[in-house]
């Protein structure tokens, strides 16, 4: 993980650049083992190995540099390793296994890292449930000494939690009680909605900084089994041979090196193969232009594993990943993000098809769940996203969906006259993509997200499958907000991006927030959108992060000093 | 509303007590009329009128005094007016149906005084709608002119909306682009969960100040009709007419008259005939005792509606929900309530069995509704709360929702044996109030919520029906959280108590409004939960809330700045 440290020693708000991509070789933090159909990831965080100056990561406790990490190694083994079929997540320290997210760097944090922080965190964790349901790669918590705070949290976010019986080691979620703060990854949320610990145990349980361990964590179902130091080695390989062996997942095929991606990052672009970003930075808005494939889909399967990581899906969502996350953590301030596409809607299909026609493939469902995954980014990005349809374009299937997640889209009805009048007018193609394989949080498609409780209009965009439909019918049909034309575009356009920032970022991405998620909720969604929206107000609240709150004054041995009013 | 002031001429925290019982007679801001079937509520809000000085509520503009007044009205309506089956709300100004919530108000308003604001006008505009849904008692918004922000909140609260069709007027959501802030009232939820706007459009309408009016008004399905100002008088209550005629609700049968509450209210306790709180400030608690029937339950339905509202069940649930709009609002400081009963539980039972075997009895079912919303109350309120089952009580049926609305419970197995070794041991007993008819916001109930995804655990509780269980069994079976004898419960309770009040307020409120909810979201709960959550945020941000905010820069020809950063 490369990155640039441009702040003073103990930054408020880190001035770093922050690299997401990094490979096992490079790793500080942890240790990836592959044995047979079972992984080990061993949690051994080096204590002097923050992202960030300014403090050490004691207790196997972790920051972002730690969680980057962790992401990378869930994204290899899903590609690089499908032959794994269970995934133990273990500590290298004795006595403890993870003591949760570093409170001094939280502390000296602004408000805005630890937020992206938690989001990015939420995202791995939920990147490890989705390899446990849809990709027969099972995650098994094997908590040989106390896990704290986030530490259990990410135990939560698998399948199987085993607690050491030592009569010291415990699970807990202290965070209330001594910092004033939520557990901030979807702790709350798991507890109750995943595990169904009962909700007044659970309240009790998270006022309880020492945690729980031995037979009343089982019996109140915060872990599964407690196993004594003695059995350890042999029950953990046991329940992970077991996990394995129930899995679908192919044995010994070969797997996809994720290479390193070709990427220049300047002051004011960010570039790829497929994906390139222009950063302006006076109106505060990327320009981002999604290319479609440069050559026809293989004919058959046989050619996507040729490709591997050369495919267009798989290497254009890397990229897209990416740069979602750099200009997550990197640039705050550029609060509206503009998408455009251009290349062959008819080859953007046809890479779908192929993905779709091969539900056994593994490599398929790889990539198409990690694109799922990524659009899902978007949906919890706190950016403005407007999605711009011109000549030229593609938006079609998989790529239509960048427009389907943004918040406005318009559509250009007819060709630009001055710049090329016997040019094709861009289109809008719904496909296979968009009627099903790439849900939102919320279960439901972006589609019927889009027309939620109007069954009629999501039949009428759904019967357009494989059409390419032009602006008027796409803007009558709901698939795209406006369709103004030529006369008019450029005006429009530039009215509602310089709108956008004009208003409140915070107000924005609290709008953004609830008009993203109509319709029903899942433990996704309520992590995403009520736990992380109370976290949100709790760590900007004096009695959190005043000086006399609770995260700035923990460790110094003296009480926080709390404002008692009940809001 | 008789209320005292305490405080300066501009307080930035309001120090007044504010009284929630008002009548008609004294009504400031609206006018009630009912007219055979049809009742028209008025909304005239009387610039001078506000509650705490410091603003004019000009353009019909509204703050907590005007929706006291509200809210008396739809609850006389509900109990008095049994003839009514439709209600026109309208506004009583030229041009201007209503303009939302006082700005001044809100900018020089504590941010706790926002955030309470916003439930009391949240679980109205709710209680317009279960009126609607339950009570055959329709809502209609007649917008006589602009609705904007928590005026077009007020109408979408309502079943169907009319906009006159005079060129000018509108309905807007302005608080973003004007305030910085999000429509405080449900108003982002309602749109596209209630009125199915598609998100895109919604998004658009909610950035645009000045709203949209006629057909496009209709087409969007921001309204439902828009009529002249020629056919409007007749076209209202040609409509009103219609919901009216479609209604269940009985015809014209005697009311019952909701006479003012016995209440005293001293600096240290709150009293009513069934309901008494003792407010210690030390501690920061409130112990309420809430007292069941002191006579029979009448033999026939007769006699409910002999006593009308000094029956039982609807004394006390008068009582409650005074108790609970009082502490909420007045006293902040007291973070936790905590709750006891005293009396015989048969009678309790039947009290409920009375009210359960007449589903069709007009009067029962207002009864029973009333107290659904009163419960809700609690499972929305910002403090901790814990129930105390000990000899004497009588927590049954619809006081056993007491300690399932409750945090955490205890549950004295045994007897005082100090204070009387022949008590009968205190019990808890299911009954069929439990069961069904007092679902929370999620649509469930809480025997339902507390054991959600445990059906089995779901059965087992509910087998107990009509049986008193004792604490040692009510602890088996999880209805209640711990069950101490006499020699541990006053340490056990004193340092639960002492506890809470030495955790984060903050901290605390975002724990329990995410415990108090697993399982299934509904409109209501997205609401209070998600909505409310991030307004709670972004009314604290400095881009709001700062003095270089938007709602401290409002109106002063000023613009906000605003900290760029996306969060």
């Amino acid at each position: 993980m490369g990155l640039q440290v441009d702040g003073d020693a103990n930054p408020t708000a880190p001035q770093v650049v922050v690299d997401f991509q990094t490979h096992p070789s490079r790793y500080r933090h942890w240790r990836l083992s592959v044995d047979g159909p079972v992984a080990t990831l061993t949690m051994d965080v080096d204590e002097r190995g923050g992202l960030v100056p300014g403090y050490e990561l004691k207790l196997n406790s972790y920051d972002l540099g730690v969680d980057i990490e962790l992401h990378d190694a869930v994204q290899r083994l899903r590609f690089e390793h499908p032959g794994v079929r269970a995934v133990v997540l273990t500590g290298g320290k004795e006595k403890n296994f993870c003591a949760g997210a570093n409170i001094r760097m939280l502390a000296s944090s602004a408000h805005g890292w630890k937020v992206n922080f938690c989001k990015f965190t939420n995202e791995t964790r939920n990147a490890m449930e989705d390899a446990t349901a849809h990709s027969g790669q099972s995650y098994l918590a094997a908590l040989n000494g106390t896990a704290a705070g986030g530490g259990y949290e990410l135990a939560l976010a698998c399948e199987h939690i085993m607690l050491v019986d030592d009569r010291s080691s415990t699970v807990s979620l202290p965070e209330l009680a001594l910092l004033g703060v939520l557990p901030g990854t979807g702790g709350l949320t798991r507890v109750v909605d995943k595990r169904h610990v009962r909700r007044d145990v659970a309240d009790y349980f998270a006022t309880r900084p020492e945690g729980v361990g031995g037979a009343k964590a089982v019996r109140w179902r915060l872990v599964d089994e407690v196993v004594s130091r003695s059995a350890w080695t042999d029950t953990v390989a046991g329940r992970a041979a077991e996990f394995a062996a129930r899995s679908p997942r192919p044995g010994a095929v070969r797997g996809v090196e994720l290479a390193a991606l070709a990427k220049e990052r300047t002051a004011d672009a960010i570039s790829y193969r497929y994906v390139r970003a222009t950063l302006d930075r006076s109106l505060g808005c990327v320009d981002i232009t999604v290319r479609g494939p440069d050559t026809d889909a293989p004919a058959a399967i046989a050619g996507l594993h040729e490709r591997g990581a050369a495919f267009w899906t798989l290497a254009m969502t890397r990229e897209l990943d990416d740069l979602i996350l750099d200009l997550r953590t990197n640039e705050p301030e550029l609060g509206t993000w503009v998408w455009r596409t251009e290349g062959d809607a008819a080859r953007v299909l046809a890479h779908d098809a192929l993905l779709l026609e091969h539900p056994d493939d593994w490599l398929a469902g790889e990539i198409v769940h990690y694109l799922k995954r990524t659009l899902k980014r978007l949906d919890v990005t706190s950016r403005s996203l407007i999605a711009l349809i011109e000549p030229g374009s593609c938006f079609a299937g998989s790529l239509l969906e960048l427009a389907l997640a943004a918040d406005r889209s318009f559509h250009l009805a007819g060709v630009f006259e001055e710049v090329d009048p016997d040019a094709e007018p861009g289109a809008v193609t719904v496909g296979a993509m968009n009627l099903g394989p790439l849900p939102m949080g919320n279960g439901l498609t972006r589609l019927a997200t889009r027309f939620a409780g109007d069954a009629d209009a999501l039949a009428a965009a759904g019967a357009t499958a494989g059409r390419p439909t032009l602006a008027a019918d796409a803007e009558r049909l709901g698939l795209v907000t406006f369709a103004p034309d030529d006369i008019d575009w450029a005006e429009e356009v530039r009215m509602a991006i310089e709108e956008r920032s004009s208003y409140s970022p915070d107000a924005l991405t609290g709008l953004e927030a609830n008009f993203r998620f109509p319709g029903p909720e899942t433990m996704e969604t309520k992590i995403f959108g009520r736990l992380a929206a109370w976290q949100n107000w709790i760590f900007h609240r004096p009695n959190a992060s005043g000086p006399d709150g609770a995260l700035c004054r923990f460790g110094t041995g003296q009480r926080a000093d709390f404002d008692r009013k009940r809001v």
